[in-house]
């Protein structure tokens, strides 16, 4: 016959931590504490298996089920003494939910299940406290009737406030015995009223009522989104815990709390959390009375007396069992605790949630302990976390006027004044301003815009948005998407539903938490502590996978190396073109209607660009920089508008007609989709020859002022449909190589590779493999265009398809791994099929994201490239995968 | 040791016409004519494996070759008892390329070789005509001289003109032989000035440098890029045909001329061609004297004599040449002849090129004459060519003053006055004036205006971009991305380098050619003849592929029925709302802000999409409409400038500032890539509501007013990246029906599919082939996404790509099989073995195009559908994939 369910208590238990799919996390916990010889209420558990048997038998439970479960109970009776429905000394349980994963909130929980009229006056008598006794009894009727019998609940709060302001009562703890069950009668009548039956009586009924019921709520609507979020399988099931009741409100050598391990903000290691005298678990989390701390290390404001000194020895015993707890799991513990009439109580035990600063240094402070080995430390920290670390926040304790909410685009806090163009946000930040740049969206022509805000708001676009893209490389914490406010740039003002803000009012953005904020918050800078340094060493001396950074300024590319990066695996050439002296020339290039026009013009940019790249090897020397040649559409750099048109024409002395004409030639519908890439590598190849030659210049600049390592020169094609593009242009850019090395003499080794952003290349990978010495996955093209979905107009829909469930996760923030995913796999293996010393690598936004760096080691690439301040994440992720993978 | 020659000749040959891979078609041809007792001047092939040889081995020849050359020379001078080299009777020949596919003057010939000073005295002596044998010494030298030596073509013309200028002489057949033997000395200094070397007196030199020079030209330019085009396979080489010179220019009893076993044009059957008596076969061809048809049956403008009449016993031997040769290749020849002295010479035959029309009758023919079964007929006809008899065309002999070259985007060729707007357009053609739309693109804003218009010319855009696909849809005439055009829409005019036309200026649209010509052309009405229908009937017995259109309005739905359309395969919706009335509650829709205004507008709609519906069932009675629900970005329908949304406004009733807001709101980046098809039901379900009601009503509708069969319903959902979309809007579908029919009673069956449009949903077709019954691949978007190509835009570089050989054919004309190919064959496989009876289908543009429709036959597709004019295309196409497959 089938085992249902697992006892525990009493110094042994049926079930353990390892059973955790079957008992569930509670569950199986509480098994592991009761083994250990903890103080462990005792109970049983019903296990996963009678959930999937309930569900598939149609909301029937298993027949053997009953049997197992009188003698669950008897089991409970054994070790209490206590008798289920007894009116001298009735038993009292809990029955709680308890799945695999953690789903805080998700399910239902019954306290005080066995009591009726007769149960509560033997438990008033037997504990000398009808106050106690009616009190949960009422409580009982309160919450049995909101989650099995599925009456409001707001309707018994009405009727408990409407009880207290007639009695003039601010505090629960205030009403008496009587008038608990002056209540207990109103909450009969509602029930009976409601359900055209009376509450149930019998304890039995009660029981399976309540099991029922909990077993239900893992099919609720808010269980069913949130395992769609967190990709949870439905056939896992929730377990039930039947539990002993313990008291923590019998009076005040009583009491109920929780406690942390660790602290879970620092990660110091001292016990820490809070407790209430006479109080039952939830009136800790309520908020009604404030908690006291358990000690004098811990923050405490209220100056109330700490659990060290009104119950000494339980706080021994409870520091006693914290530690043992800790090193039984190896790790820092969030623990309920309840204190009966001076006996301590163990109610559940977990892995606790941490801050990242905390999540590093207790998993440096836990090696240093030996607790752990650095492998399972590298585990302990949760690589995305890591971004908490890298930004400035926003000081948590201030006060919010939160005024519009959008995506969080970019993290970290920055307050500013309004501005709504990118010239004025250069113009003020010169003065020492610090403003906040809004903009329905972003284009190339507000980089300098963004580079002087200190956070970018946009009413449109997504997470991987330009406004968002560039505000993560930047480190500029950004808000894209904000559809709820209306922007009159014209009239320099932003209006949400209730406020209007006008230029230089001050705002406050929190790119954390994608809220707009009125006014001024405090910001709190980020340290890094010395825990970050020592873990950040460990995984980089696990991980295989490399991690270089996007970078093209000076600036970041210095941050990257600050941050580990091993390189650069994506130089965005484009972006040194819009410098207000460049973009000049850039204008005149583009608007000259043939070769040699635009070589005229090219030939001015051609110094410039040549020296951002001897300072990018300066500062990478010795390290693979990956150049991408221009890629986006022309007219991207073109002005827009006619003032803009005519200040162009004034600089270029072209007529004002021909400048209009020729931007109107150049507009495509969808540029995404149009002219850009090698595409004007092989249309004007004078923009590459260029380009190549500022390249092979620099590097040899580099070398003769005595730079000793030589940065390693990779030039990427982007956008290939197939080998006969990059068969072209890498001829073209071996040509201007043996140009110069006619010239000046021989240049460094060089590769040079192409960009897999387009699913025929990833297709043809096998050809282009022929003539590419690497591929660099562009994830971001690659989504757009294998999911037809542009990235820029994606925030419409794609706020609906991550809600209904259609995407699991925003495709350009976490890989769509189902179809992008096998694309670059696919080309993995053709190309590396072709040519096995195929260099691979990724530089789309997915770079710098943990689940999608797992994918990307699986798939055998070499390394991984992401804005600067992604690159510690990247590099934990990477250690993670490749343990994951061991 | 390997045979390197095949000689031919004499009543016999080593060859074949079976041997074409290693003799070349003009090779294997003169060898198969030889074998069967034709008089062919005898000669031998070197074959394609020498010109393998000779490039394998730095364009050496194998050692062997110069033996066997020599034997190949006595074999020639042994039947024609002339000796090479021999002043008393020089044996001439010619050395002419000849390679495995057609490659028309791509390579190099040069006759008249063995000519030198004293063989040309010899000849002069033998034949006794000082002019004729000085006359082929100096075109000899003229054409070795460029041919071989390298020495400009134009030069050699300037002396021969300055020479005919100074004996004031008009034509060469007045140049003396005297002076021919001035002019010989000239070219020899030219030659000697040039080269540094006297011009090669040496017939064994001449001949290796003339054999060198042909394989050469296998690698020419011209070649190079034709090979490219016509995707012929660099390694299948050429040969060279080593031939015996005979003369057509020895006197009256001489004459050389081509003829046509059928006529090329109408395909009657009768000897078709000219001659000239006393000329080489260049003179033909050059077009200085004007032949003389071969039989009075020829159309005769000159009145000039007959061969018939002039050399009536050649005419009959010519004549049963001809028969003989069509009966023994079993298709119409193109034949070659030279009379030398009153002795007929076959110099070449090959299959001749018709026009589809004489291809139609001659195919039909054969099978009637018994010479040909019926599949082989249908093979004969190039499906493609059907296009020239479903439109109007131009005059083929009217003068013609071309202004402008754009994409020939839908064939035919229409007259009309230029206007530069649709509403223009329609004013005009409404007073019954044939216009001609020209816009620099069109959106479906345009489609009024479209339809009143004739032809339509844009200066940007591509062979798929909207105009092409509407313009081909309605049949109109279009040329799209006329680069060299400068459209000013508001003064109403466009220029040309050398020519401005204004609103109203006539102007012809030759679509077939892509040429914009100036003032009026005459057209020719395309008559379906009944060979047409007969070889239709045959494809349709043979074909097992489907055949349907793409139509949404009554008129389109007509005519594909008429060409033979077996249902509807993609029935547009969004093209029902673009109608005057309809585009303001379509704008009253979209500007509303929820789904309550959207719903009252969607409400006025419905009655009108409904007798949409009713019309095309009632049509297609019988046969399936897959009806597409809404696809496009809804701000395709919004006014674009003020003056639009202005009128907008005052129709809707709403303010004009928000009328300005929301049509700011809705504008995309990429719209290609935006919010668009099924992310419109998912996010809009009232839209989705709306069609599936309109459809449910209609065929209930039309069942009530007694059409006796009902349409085949397909429902038809656009754009989906997985399962999930399909699974949630089929419910909506299913929904609505079930209401329906609890209201009306039972609907008539209907099926739900999807279109595969995006890479990732070619992907993921194993999941949607759950939830859907069919999938359409819509070729045209998948090409986009897969390419990341748009279009729309692709004209600015799609041209160079396939000049530049980066496409064999621009692949939104012809599927990209090697890219988007293999996600179509990927999503076949997927989709079929999850789900055995899925029904596939194509709706893309390239359902018209006979090479993607080979590859959709061999993928397993049930059906393609195509613009309605090219129904018949795809039919004929369809059965030659099986033909070609079985």
């Amino acid at each position: 016959m089938t085992r249902w369910l697992r006892t525990f208590g009493g110094g042994a238990s049926e079930g353990s931590a390892k059973m955790r799919d079957l008992l569930g996390g509670k569950g199986a916990n509480l098994a592991e504490m009761a083994n250990l010889g903890f103080p462990v209420p005792p109970g049983f558990t019903v296990t996963t298996e009678v959930c999937s048997a309930y569900f598939a038998n149609g909301r029937n439970f298993p027949e053997t089920l009953a049997g197992q479960m009188e003698a669950g109970m008897r089991h409970i009776e054994g070790i209490t003494g206590a008798r289920f429905g007894n009116k001298v000394n009735p038993l009292l349980v809990s029955v709680r939910s308890g799945s695999r994963a953690s789903m805080p909130g998700m399910m239902d929980t019954v306290l005080n299940l066995g009591l009726n009229d007769e149960t509560a006056a033997g438990l008033a008598e037997r504990t000398g406290d009808a106050r106690f006794a009616y009190d949960s009894y009422r409580r009982f009727i309160q919450m049995y009737g909101d989650v099995v019998l599925g009456v409001n609940h707001q309707e018994f709060e009405d009727l408990l406030e409407r009880t207290k302001h007639e009695l003039n009562i601010d505090l629960d703890t205030d009403v008496s015995a009587k008038n608990w069950q002056g209540l207990i009668e109103e909450y009969k009548v509602l029930v009976n009223k409601r359900l055209d039956a009376p509450f149930p009586q019998d304890p039995v009924e009660q029981l399976w009522g309540a099991v029922s019921a909990v077993f239900d709520s893992w099919m609720n609507h808010r269980a069913v989104t949130y395992r769609m979020l967190y990709d949870i399988p439905e056939s896992w099931g929730t377990a039930v815990n039947i539990q002993a009741m313990v008291f923590g409100n019998m009076g005040a050598d009583c009491a109920t709390g929780v406690a942390f391990t660790r602290d879970p903000s620092s990660g110091d290691k001292r016990l820490y959390g809070e407790y209430l005298i006479n109080a039952q678990g939830e009136d800790v989390v309520a908020g009604i009375r404030t908690p006291q701390p358990l000690n004098t290390d811990s923050y405490n404001n209220s100056g109330a007396p700490v659990l060290a000194s009104t119950m000494p020895k339980i706080y021994i015993e409870l520091q006693d069992v914290a530690d043992q707890l800790e090193a039984h799991y190896g790790d820092m513990q969030d623990i309920e605790f309840t204190v009966q009439q001076g006996k301590l109580w163990m109610l559940q035990t977990r892995a606790g949630k941490r801050t990242a600063a905390a999540a590093l240094k207790i998993a440096v402070d836990l090696v240093t302990e030996g607790v752990l080995d650095k492998e399972s430390a590298v585990t302990r920290v949760e690589a995305e976390s890591l971004e908490q670390l890298l930004h400035p926040r926003l000081d948590p304790d201030a006060p919010r006027n939160v005024i519009a909410r959008g995506l969080p685009a970019s993290p970290g806090a920055a307050v500013g004044k309004a501005v709504f163009s990118s010239d004025r946000a250069e113009d003020l930040a010169a003065k020492g301003e610090a403003v906040i740049l809004v903009r329905p969206e972003t284009s190339p022509e507000d980089i300098h815009g963004m580079h002087a805000a200190r956070a970018i708001l946009t009413s449109r676009g997504g997470m991987t948005s330009h406004a968002a893209v560039v505000a993560r490389g930047m480190g500029r914490p950004c808000i894209t998407g904000t559809m709820e406010i209306r922007i009159d740039a014209a009239a320099k003002t932003f209006a949400t539903n209730t406020e209007t803000i006008r230029e230089g009012d001050l705002i406050t953005v929190d790119g954390t938490l994608g809220e707009v904020l009125k006014g001024e918050i405090p910001t709190i800078e980020p340290e890094l502590s010395g825990a970050f340094e020592t873990l950040m060493g460990w995984a980089d001396e696990i991980r295989t996978l490399g991690v270089r950074a996007n970078a093209e300024t000076p600036h970041d590319a210095a941050t990257a190396r600050k941050f580990g990066a091993e390189g650069i695996g994506l130089c965005r050439t484009e972006h040194m073109f819009f410098d207000a002296e460049r973009i000049i020339s850039m204008r005149e290039m583009i608007l000259a209607e043939d070769s040699v026009g635009r070589q005229v013009a090219l030939a001015k940019l051609l110094p410039m660009q040549r020296q951002d790249f001897v300072e990018l090897f300066t500062i990478m020397a010795g390290l693979p920089v990956t150049i991408r040649l221009l890629d986006p559409p022309l007219h991207e750099f073109l002005p827009h508008g006619e003032s803009e048109m005519r200040e162009v024409a004034e600089a270029t002395a072209l007529p004002f007609q021909e400048v209009r004409a020729r931007v109107e030639q150049l507009r495509e519908n969808n540029p995404m989709l149009g002219h850009r890439g090698c595409r004007l590598g092989i249309s004007h190849p004078e923009i590459y020859e260029m380009q190549a030659r500022a390249i092979f210049e620099a590097i040899l600049d580099v070398a003769e002022v005595g730079v000793a390592k030589t940065a390693v020169l990779e030039i990427m094609i982007p956008l290939v449909l197939g080998s006969p593009e990059i068969k072209i242009l890498r001829k073209l850019i071996e040509d201007v190589a043996d140009e110069i090395e006619s010239v000046r003499g021989t240049l460094p080794p060089y590769i040079v590779g192409t960009m897999i952003e387009l699913p025929r290349a990833a297709l043809r990978a096998d050809d282009i493999a022929e003539a590419a010495d690497f591929f660099s996955f562009g994830t971001n093209d690659l989504t757009q265009t294998s999911l037809g979905i542009s990235r820029d107009d994606a925030a419409s829909f794609m706020d609906s398809y991550v809600r209904q469930g259609l995407f699991e996760r925003d495709p350009f923030a976490s890989l769509d791994i189902g179809g992008v995913g096998e694309l670059v796999e696919t080309a993995c293996k053709r190309g590396r099929r072709q040519n096995s010393d195929l260099k691979l690598g990724i530089c789309g936004e997915h770079g710098g994201d943990p689940a999608s760096i797992r994918f990307f080691h699986q798939c055998g690439l070499n390394y991984v490239s992401c804005s600067p301040y992604r690159v510690p994440i990247a590099r934990l992720a990477a250690a993670q995968a490749q343990i994951g993978r061991d």
